[in-house]
């Protein structure tokens, strides 16, 4: 993989000039891209700025954001060859830092679970995830330091999970979706995916201007809540495994670590996730599944006829249960400073039929939190499996510190 | 006016079909619009449903909201000609409910404070108001029952005060925003101008499937908190009369009535509601503002010129005061039901140079709360002045209801 830190050193060192840092993208484009199939379409004369802290950085756009230089088809027929007019506010924050929009990156149609074809890096026998497949599976096969995705359920953590590449899903709205189509406007989340967690908070830090979230050399061991979410049902033993390697590594290394029964209002609103995604998605994509029904993906458009007797009140109940969550979870964060959890139930499953399930994910998407996946072990055949710290709404810089505090204790 | 009640009463009776009633619709835009200039386009065979609460309706659409059946040029230059693949949630929900979208109604561009060539039809030498300039103008002038703007400082309220028409500013996303060109993500918020309060409820029941925000027949006296905002300055006499006589009004119709003042953690969030929309704005509007600078409308210009001091600090700052201000006022709530305040400092301004000024309506956009307009008394010249009321977030069906209560308190 290529490390966004690392690459950022050299290039500030000259040892690198910007352009021969977006050409090696190119070339590990030209070369892998035709076996994993993470980009829907890239730009071979992609220009390198000249200035900005992302300067010879190529970033993949999962592609339903906006692009002003690509199509942007939501990995649906019904926007094939779509071009919006203008670059979505994520797209222009990552040109205005100097990085470089290489391509667009595959998505399942409008970021629900209909599969993409991309294969997972690590073994291609399996599925990278979804629905940001495109931007963990370029990142984990080394072609680019840096890629968008989006997050409604656990379409961030879960594919870096599966590709064993670190990325964050913000604080609900640290990054605007604008231009970035919608399925859920309480839940979506645009997401970063990078090869380690400095990487990660590098690229933050600079699309943002927030340089505090650039995690420091030395980070004072944090005390850490485990949770289980035992509500979400049982791990697969790989995910149970890379659950207990983090938090005995972290221990290890001097953290605080216990773990922490939660709040019954915080499996409820676990519970009622699905509510209010479901709801807002049929007004989300009411366009498309009422005038475009035929041609809607037939795995959302399953979800969607399933769930059109939610309610108005169904809803309104649902989001109070959030709210009530969201405060029980705040008198939690007294205790610790950070909670340690799992990113997927297991490594990736086999075949691309599923892009794996987000049970563990989409409680704290619900929730608005901080939520950085660290890969954590590897299991057979090679596949990767992460564990995900979280940190109140708000404390980006606290997850990303405290979860370069658990990669570094994992390396040791 | 025509009045979506009396309307939809007639299309359920029989007494009028719905091709006539948007016949009528069509015909009042063919004599009036040209004048008024209410109306970027609008189609001459736009067809009736014959099915639907707001069948026979004929909707105008402000031109930052997406319509796949009409290009959606924001007022400005930079989108000539755009056309979006689909429909806004907003419009298919209306649709879904009957209405007959008939055109896209005349914006401020960016729906900001560059004024449209719009005329106020109460008075041809004065303003609509802005940026929802076309919306209330087209329902104002009578060619429409029903029109959709947005707010994000005071455009929704603002208009609807100088065009003397009923207003509703939701809670916060009771109306998603997608499909939406974006300001602000915090502030931006979708709203219905209708003759009356009773038609303005019936409009947004229509919309979202609830039922409970028709105004029922018999409304409870309120109990009505009356604001001042000394914080936004002193009001102009047209302005502080209507307030006077609306809150009269209210309290010989058998409320209780009485003045509040503002803990001064409201007064701070009033100060600081630009911090969060400029914030917003320079990433919301970064392609337009960074690659087509020289077409952009001139005052928006320079007030993002002005503005690109506004640091992640000082916005995250704006949004802890914006938090704290909404709980003090969910305290306040305790002992009210309603709060009354001024729509406009008085009434619409001569010329069409300013939209005039929205002080008054922007500390409740950025609370979140739902805000109706009640027409309070016409001033000099024929200018129309009203009144806003006040719910708590979540509570539109006790603003639309306490609404209802002032404006038929005013018509005794």
């Amino acid at each position: 993989m290529i490390s966004l830190a690392d690459l950022q050193q050299r290039i500030e060192q000259g040892a690198l000039s910007p352009e021969a840092a977006v050409g090696r993208s190119l070339d590990a484009i030209r070369v892998d891209d035709k076996t994993i199939g993470a980009f829907v379409r890239h730009d071979e004369n992609a220009p390198a700025q000249t200035a900005g802290p992302l300067r010879g950085v190529a970033v993949g756009i999962k592609d339903i954001i906006d692009t002003a230089d690509f199509p942007t088809e939501m990995g649906s027929q019904i926007y094939r060859g779509h071009h919006s007019r203008a670059d979505a506010p994520v797209v222009m924050a990552l040109k205005q830092a100097g990085a470089t929009i290489i391509g667009k990156t595959t998505t399942t149609a409008f970021a629900a679970t209909d599969p993409t074809a991309t294969l997972n890096p690590h073994n291609h026998a399996h599925t990278p995830g979804g629905s940001s497949s495109g931007s963990a599976a370029a990142v984990a096969a080394g072609m680019i330091p840096l890629a968008l995705g989006t997050q409604t359920g656990g379409s961030v953590i879960r594919p870096a999970s599966f590709c064993g590449v670190a990325a964050i899903k913000p604080s609900y709205r640290l990054l605007p979706t604008v231009g970035v189509k919608c399925f859920s406007w309480t839940l979506d989340t645009v997401g970063l995916f990078a090869s380690g967690v400095r990487d990660v908070a590098r690229g933050l830090a600079a699309m943002t201007n927030r340089p505090d979230l650039v995690v420091p050399d030395a980070v004072t061991a944090p005390r850490i809540g485990v949770v289980t979410q035992a509500f979400a049902g049982a791990p697969e033993p790989s995910g149970a495994a890379a659950l207990q390697t983090a938090s005995r590594a972290a221990e290890r290394a001097g953290a605080a670590v216990r773990e922490l029964a939660m709040p019954e209002i915080v499996a409820e609103a676990w519970r009622i996730h699905p509510v209010v995604q479901d709801f807002e998605a049929h007004q989300a994509l009411a366009w498309e599944y009422r005038l475009n029904y035929d041609a809607m993906p037939p795995i959302l458009r399953g979800r969607l006829d399933e769930s059109r007797g939610i309610t108005a009140r169904d809803y309104d109940a649902a989001m109070d249960v959030a709210l009530r969550a969201r405060q029980a979870l705040a008198a939690v964060f007294d205790e610790v400073d950070v909670l340690l959890t799992l990113s997927a139930p297991g490594a990736a499953p086999k075949g691309l039929s599923s892009t794996g399930d987000p049970r563990y994910n989409r409680l704290w998407t619900l929730m608005g939190m901080p939520c950085v996946n660290v890969p954590a072990q590897v299991a057979e055949g090679g596949l990767p499996v992460g564990v995900t710290v979280i940190a109140p709404f708000g404390a980006d810089a606290r997850a990303l510190a405290a979860a370069s505090f658990v990669e570094d204790a994992l390396k040791r």
